[in-house]
């Protein structure tokens, strides 16, 4: 057990705060709304790059890179999207600093400012279809299937480490169409894409959603997303996919000559997830003692701790686990083995336990003796003791399980999380305990904006997958076909 | 034979132009000095990537990742690193834009002006030290070996793709030793694994040495670099390793106790190699009809060609292709059947020679009569007929003798362009024809400055391995114990 870890019933905030710090995955840095994201953190996040990165490129992508800066007369030419971006922007006006000449330090040179001001990109759909002008001219270079790994600003007066930052990691796909059904159809690809990769490999549960009006993205048709619950009983957004229609290609006079030999303006989609990820990580399934890690996505999966007295003793129980290390790293099990002398096995049982280390395995000189090895699971905290023999294939096993039983647990969590709610005094009541509630809802901005005010609740998404079915609009009374799920959210 | 890709020894800065521009690996963006690396030029920077990371792995380092802004009192802090940065800094001044109420478009809102103007990260020591602070306390916790993977942005008046851009992608490692000596030795062993890096993966020899005080890393108290020779005689800096000495540390406060229990300051290194590789990369090897990639870089290892009139011809050399494909991707070869119907097998050819596609394979109907199939290399544009029984083993063996023939011939290149130079008039003559030239130099900044006016070239290095040997130098007829590596460079 942690010393002094939050509880999560009690102040969940400080306890998102202190396994962030404890667990030493990120910190605020010196700079406002910047976050250091430190080893441990990184080795998750670059875990989560890799599996996503190998998706889309087997979804037939291919990484580029664009520039940092985006004019701000880019900007200027989609109209919504400048509206959407233009209060958070970060702004570059000069390229040059100079020795102050009354008195220490350096000075903005007033001779170096620029004449056009460059923004920090907050997203990179102008810069990208400015650069699609001079690739797209015919029908045969379409589709354009690009993703890009980068970081981007966005100046957010409030900040939270991972969930909201000024800046922040993320990738972004960037793709265009001949057809609208076919960019359609890539916008649920990758929306999909999204919700495999939170299920099977951050075993968090996702319900897949249309945004409404507005909550779409700057300069979007249609915004798809996934939304994820929070043992709060608040909605995480975890990604979005966009259907851009042609108003980027129009923008910026983008168009290709079609198989008739006409001219046609290219469709859209881009589709992102961040570093965000890593907040929805961490609060989906830790608990009371720290950091909990599906295995898939743990930088170290097992780590073996031998508990000894003598360094004769310690000997010789490395000599037993080099052979059990050996066989799990053939396996592909990412192992690690503490014989760090300056550490109690105490001390490392509670650190890997805040670290959210899947599996522990101990081994003593009693184990030695009784040919058994010590298994301590992270995700229940349970403890057995098997025999030495055939322990790698058993903690194969085991690792399969315990991601298994991490989205198991996290299911049956937003199952009995999810509320239908029919009446306006139900739905305020429950709103405060918190969870997703499927209400109906009459597909006005003025019921959302009223039920917002009065709760602070938003439409999170209206289903993809949720029947017809028809009822009264819980605020208003007005009529409606299809529940929605509104919740509080992050 | 690619038209029009314009010949290496009539106009070199040309013929590098076209080639980025034709082999599709980058171009020029709207942003003043900004490129795109387009998808082809980024997954060789991806390959190079995986490479160097787990190199750096491999000698216990790990990622992480700090803020893009650099507060201007951070630059502050080290005043020669403060001096040699501050010409070409990008500087975020605000925060925020607003509708024009004059008229169209936005323009930056006056009241979100910065207390503090942030700079976007030129290079990352004053932030990460800044971080450091809070990171190192005890000898326990360092040595402390760090990575980052990220962009940065320096204002250059004069760019060139790749080679010079405003914004470049670059690693940095920043690492923090109780010792001085620990410390560079770890600036020496970054030094040695950028090399084994240039060498064994970019199949490019480089001279491993220290630059002169003049042309330090502004901070360092040593520099080390990785210099290689271009085809046009000219040096090009590869990659560089700093030993900071306690300088960082002092300006940013960090202290440590040791096993003495005495407080003292850790000593720092900084390495870095960036996208301008892929410059080095493309200078060291190509030729009049394009891009040469040594295999181990190469996206696209092997190319399959069919070559064939009708549909049923195709059909059967795809029935014949598919086992070679499947036996070469299990082998770990990167291969691409092209049976796109849209090109001719010509085009083709052509396309995948300018994209410096390592091996090519041509299969027509002849070939499958006769049991044959003909391998084409890129990097002597030699073509044989082998029997195709055994082709995937002996392509496999192929592009191990290619990767190391790239070397050799890069290697002799650079051994037949280094000019052991004992006098002014020969140093004059031989500096306008180009290469390296080892020179005996009297150790002084005037020289040094001298010989750069009059000539232009600079002293690339001083070599480590270069013995010791008696003379003078080659300007002023001073004493010197040691032959240095001048050149014109990039």
């Amino acid at each position: 057990m942690s010393k002094g870890l939050p509880k999560r019933s009690e102040n969940y905030s400080e306890w998102y705060n202190e396994i962030v710090k404890r667990a030493d995955l990120a910190e605020n840095s010196a700079v406002r709304g910047c976050m250091v994201i430190k080893p441990y953190g990184y080795a998750i996040w670059e875990k989560m790059q890799r599996a996503l990165d190998d998706m889309f490129k087997a979804t037939g992508h291919q990484n580029a890179y664009f520039p940092l800066f985006v004019p701000k007369s880019f900007l200027e030419k989609e109209e919504e999207h400048a509206e959407g971006f233009a209060k958070e922007c970060a702004v570059v006006t000069h390229y040059r600093l100079k020795a102050n000449p009354d008195g220490k330090g350096l000075i903005v040179d007033p001779n170096a400012k620029l004449e056009e001001e460059l923004i920090i990109r907050p997203t990179s759909e102008t810069v990208i279809w400015n650069a699609y002008k001079g690739w797209i001219q015919s029908w045969r270079d379409l589709p354009l299937l690009i993703n890009q790994w980068a970081n981007v600003v966005r100046w957010e007066m409030r900040t939270r480490i991972f969930l909201r930052t000024a800046e922040f990691l993320w990738q972004e796909g960037h793709t265009a169409h001949a057809t609208e059904a076919e960019a359609i159809a890539e916008t649920e690809t990758m929306l999909g894409v999204y919700a495999d990769f939170a299920e099977n490999w951050m075993a968090m549960p996702v319900i897949k959603g249309l945004k409404s009006a507005s909550e779409r993205f700057a300069g979007a048709v249609e915004t798809y997303c996934i939304e994820a619950l929070m043992q709060d009983g608040k909605a995480l957004q975890s990604g979005t996919s966009h259907f851009l229609g042609q108003n980027f290609a129009k923008s910026f006079d983008v168009q290709f000559t079609n198989k008739e030999g006409k001219l046609e303006s290219p469709w859209a989609t881009s589709w992102g997830v961040s570093t965000r990820l890593m907040g929805a990580l961490i609060m989906a399934h830790s608990d009371d003692n720290g950091l909990v890690l599906p295995p898939k996505l743990a930088p170290i999966q097992v780590v073996i701790v031998p508990i000894y007295k003598t360094p004769e003793d310690l000997a010789k129980i490395s000599e037993r686990v080099n052979p059990i290390f050996e066989e799990l790293r053939a396996k592909g099990v990412s192992v690690k083995y503490d014989d760090d002398d300056k550490q109690r096995s105490g001390w490392k049982f509670a650190e890997y336990e805040l670290r959210g280390v899947p599996v522990r395995l101990g081994l003593g000189a009693r184990d030695l003796e009784n040919g058994t090895i010590e298994v301590a699971r992270r995700d229940n905290l349970t403890k057995e003791s098997r025999p030495i023999e055939g322990i790698a294939d058993y903690v194969k096993d085991l690792l399969n399980e315990i991601q298994a039983s991490i989205y198991q647990k996290a299911l049956e969590f937003r199952e009995s999380n999810t509320f239908s709610v029919d009446n306006w005094e139900d739905f305020k009541n429950q709103i405060e305990k918190g969870g997703f509630i499927a209400a109906h809802w009459d597909g006005t901005a003025e019921t959302e904006d009223a039920i917002k005010t009065e709760t602070k609740a938003t439409i999170r998404c209206i289903p993809l997958e949720a029947p017809e079915e028809s009822g009264t609009d819980v605020y208003s009374g007005k009529p409606s076909n299809k529940r929605v799920i509104f919740a509080r959210s992050y």
